[in-house]
């Protein structure tokens, strides 16, 4: 079989999104080599998008061979199953099938509860209801705090020794949060509060496999800046 | 190492809900055994809901050797992955690393589209508005009935020869469905629109695995009713 070099894997999608973040994470993880196709993901969206996903249009896609797969949850574990070193055996979710459901769970968890107060507080503009949604915030960090024990066992990531699932899921967040603790002045990943994430969100930036992927808040502001602008031009 | 019937497996749960249901057609298609332990849902729940799942204090919740899993996909990918018959591999997922992410996409898919509408329909009491949700509800499922081909292959499941991943996401529905079909009078697994679902429908409900697991019409009518009466005898 051919290295994953040689492989056809293209990734649909934008830099900046969380989601398409996971599955560049992954996949640097498994040294696959991979191209970045931009794609238009506002009216009209690229052909090449509503094709690969029809039934939500949007990003990441993976194209592996030509064959779509969407969702990142749903690719990052496909990436974690295909590209398996020979052994067959994952190494992004744990072995252990116990584990390995723990892990999923978490990361369940963190997209139920963490994009929409997130979102949320992007586009609040009241100073009260910023403070309010980034208590909210941090309560649901709170319970990562205490899971990154159970996931990590007293090791560096929620993957043990090494950047995991539940870091994947977590760590796509990092850069779009500290974009708006600099722009709202809220303290979210609060080292004072939360110490456990604090240290794990810088080990995790430190990491190869994470370097340069995650953008850091000036090129999100940069491109939220650009966003209301453009919004604001738009004829009614 | 012992046999799944020698193994401490709790679930907790009540059988008319969906995601119990789909627990339970797992552990039957792995032989295992295990005891449904009915616990309270309503406030205050039972104190081994709240223990066991602190975060969402919501069922099923599976108990392995005391230690709690929790969210129905989490644990039906736990069961397929602990109880593999020895040679490692799962079967309610597929075994190739593509076709397990197309199940996990369309699984994932019933979750996001189905319950909401089919909630709302159960509480809708105009005729206009039953008519609506039900379309809404057919349009969703119509996308099934294609992906019953490319998840199937052709065959008689979405797990191809098989009951798998997809038809316990979906078939965990079915008797809840079935009860709107007979309380509201409209269509939702309609033959002539979804002949394929309508047909797999049929095949599912009269599987080993899931024989007596779906509860039909009549008993979510009687609970429905119970639940209504309880409410209206509440004291403000």
């Amino acid at each position: 079989m051919a290295g994953p070099s040689a492989e056809d894997v293209k990734v649909l999608g934008l830099s900046l999104s969380p989601f398409v973040i996971r599955v560049r994470i992954a996949l640097r993880l498994k040294r696959v080599e991979y191209e970045l196709v931009e794609v238009r993901i506002t009216e009209p969206k690229s052909e090449i998008l509503v094709k690969s996903n029809p039934v939500y249009k949007k990003i990441p896609v993976l194209l592996h061979r030509g064959k779509p797969i969407c969702e990142s949850a749903v690719i990052v574990q496909y990436i974690d199953e295909e590209w398996t070193d020979g052994g067959g055996s994952s190494s992004i979710l744990p072995a252990d099938p116990f584990d390995r459901a723990i892990a999923r769970f978490w990361a369940a968890y963190i997209d139920i509860k963490l994009p929409a107060p997130v979102r949320a507080l992007r586009f609040e503009t009241e100073a009260a209801k910023e403070v309010e949604l980034a208590e909210q915030i941090r309560q649901a960090l709170g319970l990562l705090e205490e899971a990154f024990v159970e996931c990590g066992k007293g090791k560096g990531f929620f993957g043990g020794d090494a950047v995991g699932y539940v870091d994947i899921a977590l760590g796509s967040y990092l850069g779009w949060m500290m974009a708006l603790e600099k722009a709202k002045s809220v303290k979210l990943l609060d080292a004072e509060k939360l110490p456990r994430l604090a240290g794990w969100a810088e080990r995790f930036l430190a990491e190869e496999s994470v370097k340069g992927l995650v953008p850091d808040a000036d090129e999100y502001q940069k491109f939220y800046a650009a966003a209301a602008a453009r919004t604001s031009a738009t004829p009614a």
